[in-house]
């Protein structure tokens, strides 16, 4: 049987189900179906077949090691943010996932109580309070809090040459009763990288590009879902229109302004600074 | 209003809608809608997503001047086709389309009738003779065939290393009384590149490599609908698991055995040949 208009979706979905894997074969099968759906209702032509291709490949070769302008064009199409919800779906109680990013670095150095990961960058002090429970309330001990952000420039220490120790980015542990204090500098909202493919495309458009202030949370403690977080600076611009679709109520915290003094580490500070309190709240599982 | 798993898809939609001009408006939306349906429909993992994106990733670095992995992609989905039938819906008598290919070569050497396309490669000699009509089967004179295939390697010459001549490549051009007549040798099956993301992942299933024998033709005559196409042998292997879903009953040809002695040219020739005859029918638009 040769291929016409009618034919050729359920011919090319019934070679993909020769896949060895039954799963691999249910994705390939539905993603066949829906890109076709896709050509069929919008009738691409082909300059746009060969204008998406040519900028497919141009996304994939601006990817390097410290860029991954996939994630980024999943990220502003909303499928990242999708993903995180059909795979996380928590307890109404339970502290919120959002996206993971692209700049993560595992391995980050182990941190005391009070540290400051900021280590003489310049900013506003800013401290990250609370505790780590359960969902019934129980405070859990011994919880590592990896965190990491972006500097004021709105750069990740995984965007800049050659770094040769760990840049906004540290391991807390909670105490026995559950308590963490985080030291760092108040993040910035910033753009996302505008110079290819996805810049190219954005600026067609009035999407804004940005993103608001946040700090990355992941906590992995066994006997939990994995928790990959960011908190929020309540009142900070763009929280309505983040580019990557990663704001959500339950992570927006007040970041109260201090004055110099007593600082919440225990110690003193001479300088004013901020304050966030949050108690991360982890779902079983 | 913050984002959650049965707003993130509206969401995505408002935004890409603000596409300046309506047209990418159109074809954004309803990708943000088919891709995000997909994800859905296969409760995609976290793991197979970021699978998706190092593949993707993989596909747009492997292309360079010689190699579109993209294309090969997008014709092993079946995609290529669809569009090339959404967008060629010509009348039944016609000579239907097919996929272009990456292969084509721009500015292939003009040349004369019975011309010798594969100059001294080796090979069983092929000829190519008939018409050119409209539907009416009115013959069309001085119209121009853009001809070009693969080697009995399978190779084009778009992939081979600098080569200092057109290589299995020319364009003729219809006589008075709408004949044409191309020399070449006889193509063979092949395998399409399996050394990259492509091959990854075609490996997993079943699915065969292969595409039938065949030779291109481009005839974009004034008047008439651009006509992309091949020619295929009838009888040859593959033909009916064509990978990339190219071949049409109405594109098979016979390949005929002749002896030594008169050529189709009008000239001898001192070797058993194989003669193809087709009459191409232009859709008019």
């Amino acid at each position: 049987m040769f291929v016409d208009e009618d034919n050729i979706t359920e011919l090319a979905v019934q070679r993909w189900a020769t896949a060895h894997s039954p799963r691999l074969g249910e994705l390939m099968t539905a993603f066949v179906r829906h890109l076709h759906e896709f050509a069929r209702e919008v009738r691409l032509t082909e300059a746009e077949w060969m204008a998406a291709i040519e900028w497919l490949t141009a996304a994939g070769q601006t990817c390097d090691d410290k860029r991954q302008e996939l994630i980024l064009t999943s990220d502003v199409l909303g499928l990242s943010t999708l993903v995180v919800q059909l795979n996380n779906r928590f307890a109404p109680q339970a502290t919120p996932a959002t996206v993971l990013g692209p700049f993560h670095v595992d391995g980050s150095p182990t941190a005391p109580y009070g540290f400051d990961m900021s280590d003489g960058i310049e900013g506003i002090p800013l401290f990250f309070t609370g505790k780590v429970t359960d969902t019934e309330g129980k405070p859990l001990p011994g919880v590592v809090l990896d965190v990491w952000q972006a500097d004021a420039d709105g750069a990740y220490e995984a965007q800049l040459p050659e770094i040769d120790e760990a840049r906004l980015r540290a391991k807390y542990r909670t105490r026995e009763d559950g308590t963490y204090c985080i030291r760092t500098i108040a993040p910035r909202g910033y753009a996302i990288p505008m110079d290819g493919p996805v810049g190219d495309l954005m600026r067609k458009t009035d999407i804004s590009h940005f993103r608001p202030a946040h700090v990355h949370f992941l906590i992995d403690e066994p006997g939990y879902r994995k928790l990959t977080t960011h908190l929020f600076q309540e009142g900070g611009q763009y929280l309505e229109s983040d580019v990557v679709f990663g704001t959500k109520d339950a992570l927006i915290t007040p970041f109260a302004e201090r004055p110099a003094g007593a600082a919440p580490d225990g110690g003193t500070i001479e300088v004013a600074y901020l304050r966030a309190e949050y108690d991360f709240v982890l779902q079983p599982g």
